[in-house]
């Protein structure tokens, strides 16, 4: 259990101490480091390519029982990461991307449940990337970096349960493409997925899905910065398709009400009789918004990160090797099923769940789904909502009811 | 009457002889040639800027009667122009915008009407815009061309009709951006409007809407081609920029049913095994498509025309100077209105025409609206739709007897 206990983020005896310095809420498991996990077996990708090695940040919550059947595996999303709960030891502005869902007493309960974070080869928070040197020249590996799909993070992540000794994991879960993820791991490992939650999510991208993300890859690619790939070699960063490929981005995840709910048509900073500029600076509030999420993204996200999460997303698509047929793709599945979608999700619309929850069925597989009527967009995923988290807490509790995991404690969390 | 006739592109005794040449398809108006009008009076603008002069590039169909009462003007979208129908005498194969809807025979039927066809000022297809020269420096506008409102539009055509000695429509026309340039026609010059049909269109742009405008603008602004608007004095064009912004559009204006039907998941040229490529050139065919309308777009279209444009719709919001009561700011409508929306436009959902609809029924006045069950998005108020060309011609036959014009000939024209 050492390696194990090394990754633990935070131990019980850590919170109350934290706490008594004002900076725990209640709910949180506190302040997080991530550990970093080396494995130098190579890995043969989808695409025939070999990464000799790899590195995966980490970061664990909660306690790894016994029998090693309480772990729980969050996949992340475009630009999350590993940190999915609590607060940076290094930054404790830094709040966990899923820190509402991820705690104890809290959906996912880390008092029950060993939880484990990890991000992604091919990101750029910590595992190993474009942005990372490669070892055989001792230069960044940039544009020479593979092409990755989402089997590709599975198989990497399946040497990672080997290393904590899992051998089945209570759930795999994820939203939107860590949906995918959890698909994909129950489609990939079925005898190591006991539970799978599949949260706003497809079974592969639509062509305006992919359209899109043409048009934010063509951003970046055809920024004179982005030099092929191989910008950090120029001591650049393509910032301005950066920019606007998050900003783009960022209208996908919201939907039109949220947006006229958010910014309306209310002006930045009208001119002095309230009438407009007439010029093409920010005049609308949704354009200063925009635009400011734009910058912040260029500050911190690798441009080959996101070519390859892109396109990762584009490839999705289980049914491809079933002629097809979801269903199909589907027949070896051993999981058990939670599905949630948002009804105002126009990215990923409940449509495309309800093809999951078909497939499912028609392998008579044990499926719960839920279609919460929210007005936030496919960004609902990632936000508390009393309807949508008593689900996920609902089915945790289930699962931890079939496991024989302990009773929830009913002290602290904001749902308890 | 020697300025309309000039104008006038077809005359009967053309089409003909043009047939004979086996080129003029039934229900073409033939071969047109634009014109170019100026006038001298300086245009003061919404913004309080000046335009000293300017030129409008005109095409006309059919013929103004004796009591000047059959004028259409027909308005246009973003990227369209005066060539409204029939074939360009220049290049044949350059067919008018929305010639399945004008012609003889055709729902607006230029046997019993007057057809107008107008490129707005300060777009880049004949009529006076930032390409070209600014009398005081003998230079592109480039960046110093004023920002237009929707409203400067409108005064800039009153003119127009006071050249051809129309004193009243019998109807101004238009989808999209055209349909708010024919309601700001109703609004703006009440008497002078017969009848006002609005397709695809919304009473203001969304915040979604903006937000997209804004991302497409930033494109072109951040292309370092653009040197600040005045890409012209630098011998260049900020084609990437100008090309990212049309990818983007392109996804607006279609549904994602047609999408999905039109392209679905196809691969463009699948590897030999059948496999995808992994990597970042065209693997599907929505890519190849988005790219090549980019690139077209980037070949022909002004990067100034396309920022001002977008921000003329920004701005277009008739309610704001009746304190947000769009009735209000309808109250001294006097024409008879026609608005049509589509099923799956989201860009203009036929909500935002509802809204319009509901404004006009405060204020009692006359409306025929029509929702068409159609699945080709925003784009579906250019195609060819039975049930959409049916509505738009009774309403314009219902035009044609309230005001004594002749019989429609049932001769000829797709819809005879």
């Amino acid at each position: 259990m050492a390696v194990i206990t090394a990754a633990v983020a935070t131990d019980v005896a850590q919170v109350p101490v934290a706490a008594a310095q004002g900076g725990v809420p209640p709910g949180s498991v506190g302040y997080v480091s991530p550990t970093y996990i080396s494995f130098d077996d190579p890995l043969t990708l989808v695409s025939g390519q070999v990464l000799p090695s790899y590195e995966l940040a980490v970061e664990t919550y909660g306690e790894l029982n016994e029998a090693r059947n309480n772990a729980v595996l969050v996949c992340h999303a475009l630009n999350a990461s590993h940190h999915v709960a609590g607060m940076s030891r290094e930054n404790p502005k830094d709040v966990g991307w899923w820190d509402n869902m991820v705690g104890p007493g809290k959906a996912l309960d880390t008092d029950r449940f060993f939880v484990i974070g990890v991000n992604n080869i091919g990101s750029c928070f910590g595992s190993t990337g474009p942005a990372s040197i490669r070892p055989d020249t001792g230069q960044p590996w940039g544009s020479s970096f593979p092409v990755l799909t989402i089997e590709d993070w599975v198989h990497a992540q399946v040497r990672l349960a080997d290393h904590f000794g899992i051998e089945r994991f209570a759930a795999v879960m994820g939203g939107s493409l860590g949906g995918m993820q959890a698909l994909s791991w129950a489609i990939t490992y079925p005898a190591r997925v006991g539970h799978c939650i599949v949260i706003a999510s497809t079974p592969r991208l639509s062509a305006q899905n992919i359209g899109f993300n043409e048009v934010a890859r063509r951003s970046i690619i055809s920024d004179p910065d982005f030099h092929g790939g191989d910008y950090l070699a120029h001591n650049t960063v393509p910032r301005r398709g950066l920019a606007l490929a998050r900003m783009l981005g960022h209208i996908t995840y919201l939907s039109d009400d949220v947006m006229a709910a958010k910014f309306g048509r209310t002006q930045r900073a009208p001119a002095e009789d309230g009438d407009f500029h007439y010029g093409y600076d920010v005049e609308f509030e949704v354009e200063s918004y925009l635009r400011y999420q734009g910058e912040k993204f260029s500050d911190y996200f690798d441009a080959n990160t996101y070519l390859l999460i892109t396109r990762a997303l584009d490839y999705f698509d289980p049914a491809r090797q079933a002629g097809g047929d979801l269903a199909r793709a589907l027949a070896q599945v051993q999981a058990d099923f939670l599905l949630v979608s948002f009804s105002t999700d126009w990215r990923f619309p409940p449509e495309r769940s309800h093809e999951i929850v078909q497939a499912l069925l028609k392998n008579n597989r044990p499926v719960t789904y839920a279609e919460i009527d929210a007005p936030h967009g496919h960004d609902a995923f990632l936000l508390e909502d009393p309807r949508y988290h008593a689900v996920v807490q609902g089915y945790y509790d289930r699962i931890a009811y079939k496991l024989g995991l302990s009773e929830r404690r009913r002290t602290h969390g904001v749902l308890a």
